[in-house]
């Protein structure tokens, strides 16, 4: 026999054991019901798609962190031969946004319309491993394809927010909202060209970071004409007014863009007055979110006591056009998974008020017999707990009994059971771990 | 805009369409629900492995099938400029076993003891696609680690059936087993040599396909001795008895082996007593299958009307040893889930009875909704039909009606609803679809 060899999982990534999994499994179940509950409906696309597709998405810098995968057979040879730097052909998903207008674009005439699509999965990064970060990870999404009304923003939050409360237990959450439109807007308003956006965008979406005096620097050292940066540090201290309504905003900026302004007041009329107890819903002027591919509403929510964003996302009505050849208007949220798994692992696991439990309220039930005894009886006792809802694991006695009770103990059972001389099982509660 | 370009998934692959997701939802919790209802859990283990891991596996076949996946960075230039071979350090498993054996031989520690794992997840080959086969596909398995008793071939031969029941709706289901040392006994007996015994039990394996003239056949054309073939040819007929008991093959091969036999016929008498109504449990020693990792118990379920298994599985006490560096007992049940859904939906999916449904029993409802109309009355009726069991879609109202709601009852939608003139929802029956 072999020596031991290495057994770890490659570099960034990593196992999960039964516990961890059965509070993803736990969480994932309760945000589809949710979300089904809303009338989205799960997709699946595979994990592999072609280089030319992910390499040509916009995905900035995702891209760059493609797992590819080696060309095979004839072609692999043809391109070792040619001494072609062409190896691959393939890559693992970056994030499920890319694959679903692949998708949408694929399969249009055979899904409803709109689509309303839950995507959850795992995607593959090949990101410098850190704390927190690995290569392999879990996206939830729900995007909203072929539909123009704000009523799809609506649904997208107020389902968002309903399946976080159901899954992670957040009674508080902070939902902001802005519009990319009226960001271009107090773009024009400073006198920024639009050739500038991108890079305003970019510098803007720092704030949170680096502060009103970061952002004019980054301004400055960008060359922007120095009157534009100086109506923007006017407007800057309008925009950081915490409760800034769109009104005040719409007075700010003077007329235009009314499509732009109608549109979030609806959202945030409707979808305000529909949230849940504990949450709530702010207009934020000084939102922008990172990806260039958003064209209108942008939202983000977040946690009280924790820093960052626990769901993001926003509409994208230009990106299904590049793969389709029309344009498809589309709006997506994506729930935060691994963080608020973490987060929930943190707080104590299924112990945590309202977070989302390890499966049913059933027992775990050892039924515990002696190898060689009667295992007739056991299967007929076994199959006895188990239709009353139990779940009844045979497990065969140790020699050290008192061992064998903490083991089961340390790993989730609930109750031991032996059978009587009658054969009847009698169940016996185990003292509950401390979930560390 | 770019022309429309190739949307395709990647050869080999594919999309999956709402109706299939679900329909692969529902069987995958029904399976789980049996799995847990035994004390099985889930683990879930990284999509990609170390190609060392992978290609030294004793995989067979399938490690010629790998995707392998390109080195990164500084390792990818350095073997380029060497002009190596050696461009992959990763690749994506191609089934859950060398996985599960590798995450054990990791983990164990924290593990219980013994482990009784599900699976279910994706796996990746490079086959050449044919009908019906994909390069990513489901697998679906139960094994236990680390226990040394019958009594695991009976838990998972009755967790499997069971699992098979509630998930396909499969009520005739029969089980065929044998243990790998009983078909070595067969060997010595007729007196092949231990070196033998793989070129044996791989010409024994096609008793099914070509018969026992092409079983014999290749085993002269291997070179092997005449009287040796002669005696196996005058045992066939005892083997080939349909109905044929462990004590008369005992009783024709004379004594020895009495463990295996042992083994075998307290597996027989247990399951084979408790199986659920419909399932039939018969021993068979031309029962080989494939895989070379088996040691002991052998078995495999097939459906009256399909050719083929639909599950199978085995003993394995010697693949965990190869990595931890001491032998771990093993012992595991595949469900060949990629089939069953395939007969699932050809049996007219959710609607066969017995067969899995499509989630719950909520009524699919789309609410149809004014652009502009009242959407704080429309959000409250969707929200009072959710909290009755509803699953709700806000839809636009389509200038088209009748069509609209042609397209709604094509996509599964149970009812339509509008709001009446004090907000309240009337709801409409739709003609359900027939489904394909």
């Amino acid at each position: 026999m072999a020596a031991k060899i290495n057994t770890a999982p490659p570099r960034g990534t990593r196992d999960v054991l039964p516990d961890e999994v059965e509070l993803r499994d736990a969480a994932t179940q309760r945000i589809l019901a949710v979300y089904r509950s809303y009338g989205f409906r799960r997709i699946e696309t595979p994990a592999l798609e072609s280089l030319a597709l992910l390499a040509g998405s916009d995905g900035g810098e995702n891209e760059k962190l493609i797992f590819k995968v080696l060309k095979r057979g004839e072609d692999l040879e043809a391109a070792l031969r040619e001494g072609s730097r062409e190896l691959a052909d393939l890559g693992l998903r970056f994030d499920l946004t890319v694959p679903l207008a692949r998708y949408y674009a694929e399969n249009h005439a055979q899904l409803p319309d709109p689509l309303k699509a839950i995507q959850i999965g795992p995607v593959w990064r090949a990101e410098r491993p850190q704390k927190g970060r690995y290569r392999q990870f879990t996206q939830c999404d729900i995007d909203v394809l072929g539909a123009v009304s704000p009523l799809v923003e609506i649904e997208l939050i107020l389902a968002t927010c309903e399946a976080l409360r159901a899954a992670f237990g957040l009674p508080e959450l902070a939902v902001r909202i802005n519009d990319r439109r009226i960001l271009s807007r107090i773009a024009r308003h400073c006198g920024f060209a639009e050739r500038e956006e991108a890079s305003f965008f970019i510098a803007f979406d720092k704030l949170d970071k680096v502060g009103a005096e970061g952002v004019l620097a980054e301004l400055r050292e960008a060359g922007r004409d120095a009157r534009t940066i100086e109506r923007f540090e006017a407007l800057l201290p309008v925009l950081q007014k915490g409760d800034l309504s769109l009104d005040a905003l719409r007075t700010a900026l003077g007329a235009g863009d009314e499509a732009a302004f109608g549109w979030l007041a609806t959202i945030i009329e409707a979808a305000g007055g529909a949230l849940p107890a504990g949450a709530r819903l702010q207009f934020d002027p000084t939102l922008v979110r990172g990806m260039g591919y958003y064209t209108g509403t942008i939202f983000e929510v977040s946690m009280p006591g924790f820093s960052g964003s626990v769901a993001g996302g926003g509409r994208y009505d230009r990106m299904v056009g590049k793969l389709l050849g029309r344009d498809v208007p589309a709006c997506g949220f994506s729930i935060g998974f691994e963080r608020l798994v973490a987060i929930l692992g943190e707080r104590g696991g299924a112990g945590a008020p309202g977070a989302a439990s390890t499966g049913d309220q059933a027992r775990r039930i050892a039924l515990v017999v002696e190898d060689g005894g009667d295992v007739r009886a056991a299967l007929a006792a076994a199959r006895t707990l188990r239709a009353a809802g139990d779940l009844v694991s045979l497990e065969l006695r140790r020699k050290n009994v008192g061992k064998q009770l903490d083991d089961l103990t340390r790993h989730g059972f609930d109750a031991h059971a032996t059978l009587d001389a009658s054969g009847v099982p009698v169940v016996k509660p185990l003292t509950r771990r401390e979930r560390a």
